[in-house]
């Protein structure tokens, strides 16, 4: 086979929900009143999210989406980025657009024209900083796999995919594509399961694709990999699938994470925060410092406490992207 | 004269621009190099606003406006308010609406069809905390004298107009007709001069306005008062119109600020700020605090407090709009 493998252009690309988020504090009575799934992403018609958007506390609206995030967080560290994702025209578009390209990343996917809106996620944050979020995917849930741009997808160091975006099936398609894609031009595939209720409707399809191979990094959180691996004991569900991919990635909220990788385990502590106001995106952002250290092919340990780092300084504050100066504070915590 | 005024229904009815704010921070250079009027309001048109925004840093986007924060801030406190104010039939128009009445105001005025859009207000934050505001006024420079509800606006105890809306005609016609139907039923207009450049251009017409005795209750700050009365010493300046004013209130940043009502003086020092984030919405705040204190029928000295509270609150966030537990803060801080 002819080696058409070329130097790659970007460290990642990722296709994931293109959404704005609406956050708004709320006391905890709301939660119940509202019937929501607490600290859980529930997918949401428009009609819910307007009734949900109209019982809402004054909110702020900030760009989100779980790669998108992640990718945000990526570009800080200084990486080259592009992100494929489907927004409508319209307002909300354009500022998920202005953002990621504010962000230094390439995003160029073409708006889609009439109906749905730009997806949003309404997120109620309670006191402690937990966050309940309700997804209308909107536009996003129509990206076509004619909307792909292979070219970029092969360009790419490491392809990036959301589990939430398996769920509609255009998209689910399009990623499909896309893996075959990157598989085909020698770069990697990294996956994040995003969420248990994901696994349950799709469990066999990622089940299927790790034990094909297709994925090269996985990210999981604890109920994630229960439910994927059908093992409650966190060890058990690890072991059981650590030898699958040659890198699973599984965070523990508070109680750090773990990776391993050919072999070699790793593991973090979580990074003490002062207080956590809203945790949206920290999941994201562990992903995110995890593959910049990745990315630039640091040891184990690094890229874990790269993304533990990353994680505490989102969760310190509202809305699911970096605001600090993040490589000034991965170079004072990493020492 | 038979005596036609009844009870009111509402504390505060307020007319002003309805505005999105998009906020971002961004280092000091960015402010010379966009060429803009550093810690100043400025009016652009949408080809300019679009130019700032391509070369604005990832935002948040809050709902704004300065005498709808002010608002906010008073409904937040317990009080009784309505809003008028033109958005468009569009995305942000729906944000704008959302969280008005989620804090509690009541806001009725019809969206505006077509274009042009909501408003939105550019706002880049140096390290300083230090606010440069750039509003593309959109919709809200055509809110038509038609649209005000003349039995709403009779109904509030206060009517409080913002002079940044006095520079679009259609605006300032209705805020003269809504002076007119105030007065009429026997209530208090209050009014912020808002920006010295407004007074720069429409100082006639506050004048004219403070000599025919349309004016219960003035706010400025030390360079607005400056513009209008024509003299650079603080104490000439407001010694030259605290008779003409039944209430005159004039800001002083740090200083903190000196009010004047019926011939007796009171002034308070500004509450200390751990660290400045966003100076956006001190003024509006402060307005708040006060007018909240004013209707309750509270000491001059009390009033100014609860402006000084209420701004030490929302400039130690991104956001013009009380983010904390007000009533309790107040409660906290005046003893």
């Amino acid at each position: 086979m002819p080696d058409t493998r070329s130097e790659p252009r970007y460290d990642v690309i990722a296709i994931g929900n293109a959404v704005v988020d609406v956050i708004a504090s709320c006391e905890e009575d709301l939660i119940e009143e509202l019937d929501l799934n607490r600290g859980g992403m529930t997918l949401v018609d428009e009609a819910r999210a307007d009734e949900l958007y109209a019982a809402m506390p004054p909110a702020r609206e900030v760009s989100g989406g779980s790669a998108a995030n992640t990718l945000a967080g990526i570009s800080t560290l200084g990486l080259q980025c592009a992100f494929i994702g489907q927004v409508a025209d319209d307002q909300l578009g354009k500022v998920f657009r202005h953002d990621m390209r504010a962000t230094g990343i390439d995003f160029d996917t073409e708006a889609r024209e009439g109906e749905p809106a730009t997806g949003r996620v309404l997120i109620f944050v309670t006191p402690d900083g937990e966050r309940t979020m309700n997804t209308f995917l909107g536009a996003g849930q129509y990206l076509p796999a004619g909307a792909l741009d292979e070219e970029l997808i092969a360009s790419g160091a490491i392809l990036y995919l959301e589990g939430y975006l398996w769920d509609p099936e255009e998209p689910r398609s399009a990623m499909r594509r896309a893996i075959e894609v990157a598989r085909e031009a020698g770069r990697k595939v990294a996956f994040t399961a995003s969420e248990s209720f994901v696994i349950e409707r799709h469990g066999d399809d990622f089940r299927d694709m790790i034990d094909a191979g297709l994925i090269d990094i996985l990210f999981v959180n604890e109920s994630e990999l229960a439910t994927l691996t059908g093992k409650d004991d966190f060890e058990e569900g690890f072991a059981s699938i650590e030898n699958k991919v040659p890198v699973l990635v599984a965070t523990r909220s508070a109680k750090g994470a773990v990776a391993s990788a050919d072999g070699e385990r790793a593991q973090v502590a979580a990074e003490p925060v002062d207080k956590v106001i809203d945790t949206t995106g920290a999941g994201d952002q562990f992903a995110a410092g995890f593959l910049a250290g990745y990315a630039k092919g640091e040891p184990l340990e690094r890229c874990l406490k790269r993304g533990a780092i990353a994680a505490s300084e989102v969760i310190a504050h509202y809305g699911p992207r970096p605001e600090a100066d993040m490589p000034a504070l991965m170079n004072a915590k990493l020492g």
